[in-house]
């Protein structure tokens, strides 16, 4: 058994962490941190966690290190800078779920985030959170950097097309869709009221988002012509879910059927990644709900020829919690689905 | 293992049971039965269930008892009658949640469900299905018979202060809130179409609804004074969940204070019933979904001094699929959580 | 054409009165007042409201009276009270929706809502405002103090019972089920942050609600017995709507026939009240969704014999904004449709 | 008064022509057509409409030429192919809103409808009906054919900057997201099932949509220059709107300001159509709800340069319905405004 904190233990992505790691069968909930609910027990918090009466508790480094080998981290941008370093120090493996570590970049951080990136170190050797890519690395890495939930579906649907050349990466638009819970619980702001956000749809961020730049950065590893991407985040009257349809112009002849190809055999074997076959339904976010799963399908418009990527994942599963489970499963050495099988509660 | 058997696996109350059951570490799921689909893969129907590829199969009593020690049947009202005493006599252990061997009295069904009874042995030796009211003969049984959603909801809130001779058990109202999985998947009629259902909430079969006798019935036997309930269901727009908001008179001086302790007493230890403390929240149904968990709560009115109780269960969990598998493990002599631990994927 | 002021213009009532007055043929907005966005004009504030460039002003009485012979007040509990006798005695007349001028009776006041009621004069001229049951003081009114939105539903549907003699005045249940658009815009709280209040039904104010004793007024008004009513409001995934489901004990032999009738009776030729015959279907909220009207039925429990009254109501139609506007016409001597006709827009 | 009839009155897009037309000073309901419904009362259909005692009727074309002026027609694909030629040798002016006369080539129709086109005269002399493109010719057409939902969102998107040549005609970007009304009131199937529906984002049609052509025809009226055109619709939770984001590439220096400048230009006084300020927010769908409201907005991919332009429409209103009548208004000399004043009814 390894004995884990969840640093942020009660936002969403928190919560659902303490939901998987509560059915783990080698991870014990060890540090629950929070720094609004320190001294309360979860279950009085979130009373829907009938059996988790474990203590809340305030940010304290050393017992966290003491007390656990590992930590899952979901705190704001910012927070975790200071602290996964710390962490490291200690002998504690880190899953941190903020941007703080996502972008090799530096420089990048005072840009998209507004603070100067002081950790480069630690930075240097992050590895980047979608195990279906950086499995190998990420199996002896001290810290993993788990990306944004935009971005894990934007990867898992583009990174093959790119690896395999298929695709013009230089022009690629990737159109999302998003279910409301992805803004959190501490900003109640009027977007997220449910008077305003019910029956709408609206984008936002138009012209450029945060996550986009860690799509850019993963895409790019992959080939040396440059990599350019239109983003745009939409909300959806829904609290779980991301879907993700990206547009691109095929190359070298790519037809339909090599897209498609491309994208079975990169996934091939792949628990938790589903290539749906051809004339099947295309991906369903209700699929996903509660799970670490994510569904691709291909398409190509008769119009223009262009190739379209459906991606479809939880935004709190496979786009955050999940993936971060499944992260730690690697660096741990056990099967990648220990703790996430199981299918969506349907409907 | 005990191999089992789904008869009507791809109904919502099927496709629940198969997840659920997925996750049971007891069970292997031997004999998926569907009439509609026979020959497919329960994949090629739900695709979410991505790793489920047994195939679905046309009803065959002799294959399902030479291959399964147990099944559970989730088919339309009137269709367990005949198929049920078969399952018997071949050594198979029974849960249906279908309401042909729920009532105890024979002469209810054509009043309530249109069909002459015709197994009177079976209905003699069914138990009715709420392991916190009837653990002990489920124990020994060979044919549990699961209740209505509604039922077990209005049955939980109400059955201790019955028993305890609290409340006026002729003159109880018992006001229901449902989500729209209740109607499952196969009749596609206009109440369910998403753009008469979203954003409406309306009351249903106001008089009598089916699951009112099962509730007398079981609030019966605790009394000897004549149980009298007026039901009303309504429709609100969700998939899952069932409040039930109930009303009764005290009596004999009966305060909150003892309300609630008759509630707590008879529920402490249970690991899916929890009553809240005084002062917490109301129950959510949110709080329940895609889990077997149920939430109590009590209040009085300062008008009138009804006793009121809130009940919060999933319906396709505590409600159904849930409360099945509760159920054979009680048969089986399992923990009673085996396969249902976990709380709800919250929000 | 008369000048009108709304106090309180950007809160949800409010910008459904710049709506409903922006279509009413009698009617010139002339001061819409907001503290929070003064100065700005109502389309910045509302981009929905493309053609409303009027703007927003800070609180002036003077400026009030000075340009507006009616007023329509939409304000916080509490801050009406001081507000309404400067404007009565400047002459302009007055709709007030909060709860300052509901209740006849000065002294329950404290108790409910929290300050003591500084304003005797005004309170003994109010008038309750249904027209349907006050249409002949309201005619002659200065000052009309619109109901609650469940005060509205559960009046309307109980009413005509009690003024018949029907049911046993001290034993009324009355559930209601709310839109969380109740809530405003101004205060953003967890319940109704989207995330929370998505696919989730709760109950909330158990054992006393604001609005029982206005409920429990205006039934008294109609009979000599003691009125007794246990109010539970429930929260519901939608907008808007409030459905209310009644309970009560027929006397003097009254049967389903006589309920009916007693409601179709009262309620002949009112143009906004429409009683459904028997074997319709039971109201929607749906059907009254930005609308003036109210849909009734009534039927009875088999098992008990309690008449059961349902009432659909849009909270912030004839729950709100649409009775003022209605209030206005009466006192104005205008048809009573003026500025309210039309159906909803269904789906 | 002009007496018109509504052939296919039932339907979601009928129903939303009563309510609206029913508010319109200038015309008379004369004729509600339903094949299902023949004999009952529009009310008797749906209670909502608790006014309109109008009785239903069979096709009759030489009464509806007796009896009306114009005729609204809402009817499936195909069925208006023969029926439109007897009412415009009847004297009849018609706006249609199914596809039967929107593409002016007949040769698109076996490809794209399944039905070869048999009516060339009809097909020649039909007017598109989007006022603010077709506003000259539509005042003295005899039949005007209204667009689909989509095609009125993208073309109101992108047909400025087509038009100005800001930006490649040859490689444009629609990806459109719509509620569930949409897809009408008769084809019950379970993609609209509230269970399957709710909570739920997918794509479909992906490569191509009935709608593409129309709007390839509309744009490609603008420019000299092929044009080409992939559009994905989407699903999404909710009952009505559009909102379509378009990606187009600038051409020739076209920078954010000059798209701006040219959708403003170009939409400048009109009533229905608004273009949002640089800096205010994006459009929402909810804010055109229940009306011919459209809202639009562009930006700028600050990594690939791509022009975005985002519409918002209520499908049911500017979509269909109040398109419709704002058409007829046009073709009778009446202000576009006519019987479609009025914001949402928000929230």
């Amino acid at each position: 058994m390894v004995n884990v904190a969840i640093l942020g233990a009660t936002g969403y992505g928190g919560v659902e962490l303490i939901r998987t790691l509560g059915l783990h069968p080698e991870v014990r909930l060890a540090y629950l941190h929070s720094e609004t609910y320190a001294g309360k027990r979860a279950c009085d918090v979130y009373p829907h966690l009938a059996g988790v009466t474990t203590e809340l508790r305030a940010l304290d480094v050393a017992a966290v290190a003491a007390e656990c080998q590992a930590a899952f981290l979901a705190l704001p941008a910012g927070l975790s800078l200071e602290i996964v370093p710390q962490l490291l120090d200690k002998g504690v493996r880190v899953v941190d779920v903020g941007p703080d570590f996502r972008l090799h970049q530096a420089a990048l951080y005072p840009q998209h985030y507004g603070f100067a990136h002081t950790q480069p170190a630690a930075l240097a050797e992050a590895v980047f959170g979608i195990p279906e890519w950086h499995r190998k690395e990420m199996a002896a890495a001290r810290l993993v950097a788990a990306p944004g939930c935009f971005s894990t579906a934007a990867i898992l649907a583009l990174a093959p097309l790119v690896a395999d050349g298929l695709i013009e990466p230089g022009d690629i638009i990737a159109d999302g869709k998003t279910g409301l819970s992805g803004a959190g619980r501490t900003k109640l702001t009027l977007p997220y009221h449910y008077a305003e956000a019910e029956a709408d749809v609206c984008a936002y961020s138009v012209g450029g988002h945060r996550h986009q730049p860690e799509m850019v950065q993963e895409l790019q590893a992959l080939t040396t012509e440059p990599v350019s991407l239109a983003f745009t985040p939409h909300l959806v009257p829904m609290v779980r879910g991301i879907l993700m349809t990206c547009y691109a112009k095929p190359r070298g002849g790519a037809d339909l059927a090599a897209v498609r190809a491309s994208l079975a055999r990169r996934y091939e074997g792949e628990p938790f990644v589903h290539v749906l076959p051809e004339g099947q339904q295309w991906p369903h976010t209700k699929w996903t709900a509660g799970t670490n799963h994510c569904f691709l399908a291909a398409g190509m418009s008769r119009d223009t020829g262009r190739a379209i990527v459906v991606a479809a994942i939880d935004n709190l599963g496979k786009g955050m919690s999940g993936q971060m489970v499944q992260c730690l499963n690697v660096m741990l050495g056990l099967p990648e689905t220990t703790g996430l099988a199981g299918a969506a509660a349907y409907p």
